[in-house]
């Protein structure tokens, strides 16, 4: 029903209403206007209330919107009232940093596991996730029940192991290898490519200093 | 010259013809049809040909672009034919991860220091870093000439450390707090917002199930 043929923009622009809802209800503000809002987040009124209209528009009033309600109402478009599980295969610097992130728990994102092809990690804690060996890794997402896969090892391997966990029914990948996994259309793909972000930011940067 | 008034999304793709024709160009290839790229890269041809006319369409004969030309000259574009020296400020799980990424560094974009403001953490080595403190950044950042800095720390913390490196000179931000940074207009902001990521995965992935 609602969310159908919502265009990529609108979805890129939830987590960022989400995260500012999220802010003002923990300074006690209780409801809010489109203008405030659209003051605060430096978007226009306008396309706040054409993005929450695809969803029904959330109840605005005269007197505007009830921020407890509107920011529950995000978080359920987002899945954030589900758990998710995750395991992240790479346990180099970035992996670790990803599984030491307690700010994924308070969502939902839960990881439950880390991976590695290196024995020389093997049975060394991250938090109180030991790191495991890749044979390990098809019992434990079916044990589990793992729906997402965090890649984050050297793009060579990325393609392999992201069709091995689909073999063993992962659902989505959030996928921090350096290269475009071309996967079945019903896997979800969602891509941090660092380099590409740093290489947008030197673009910006020279042109600039033209 | 080029590149005036090119939009957002085409700025957004040329990170991504970068390294599929770094690749092309590692496995050999010296010629490519916009055909043959639009097969690879999943796009269409005329949507290849219309971003490159951006930049006065990098010469394509009957046979094709020259992949090497093609790869310098969108290097160059990026600015990747300068060096870039960066400083990174949060030496936590996240900043290290980055002061340890070598790869960075192949494309010109070289971490001199990392501070941060937990004295236990000084005098401690990254790569042949050392933490040093934020009473050092200042002298630092224009000693070095630094002129990307990279926030890897909380949220409460982002702007006044942006404020004060832009007083000190720098003109770029790679952020990875959790927070939209409102600075002046000249400053360029690249963000990375994990979070952010994350929950349109999880979008994608309820939309999916329902």
């Amino acid at each position: 029903m609602e969310g159908k043929g919502i265009s990529k923009a609108v979805i890129s622009r939830l987590p960022r209403y989400f995260r500012y809802l999220g802010q003002l209800r923990d300074d006690g503000v209780e409801r809010i206007s489109s203008h405030e809002l659209s003051e605060r987040m430096k978007v226009t009124a306008s396309q706040i209330r054409q993005d929450f209209n695809n969803f029904g528009g959330f109840g605005q009033q005269g007197y505007g919107y009830n921020v407890q309600y509107l920011y529950d109402e995000i978080g359920k478009i987002l899945g954030l009232h589900k758990t998710h599980r995750l395991i992240v295969i790479g346990a180099g610097n970035l992996g670790q940093a990803l599984t030491n992130y307690v700010d994924f728990e308070k969502r939902g994102f839960i990881i439950q596991g880390i991976f590695d092809c290196n024995e020389r990690l093997h049975g060394r804690k991250i938090r109180d996730r030991t790191i495991l060996s890749m044979d390990e890794m098809e019992d434990f997402v079916k044990d589990n029940d793992i729906d997402i896969g965090v890649l984050t090892l050297p793009k060579e391997a990325a393609l392999k192991v992201a069709e091995q966990l689909i073999s063993y029914g992962i659902k989505a990948i959030w996928n921090f290898a350096h290269i475009d996994l071309h996967l079945p259309s019903d896997i979800i793909v969602e891509n941090v490519h660092l380099s590409d972000s740093l290489m947008q930011l030197s673009y910006n940067l020279n042109r600039h200093e033209l």
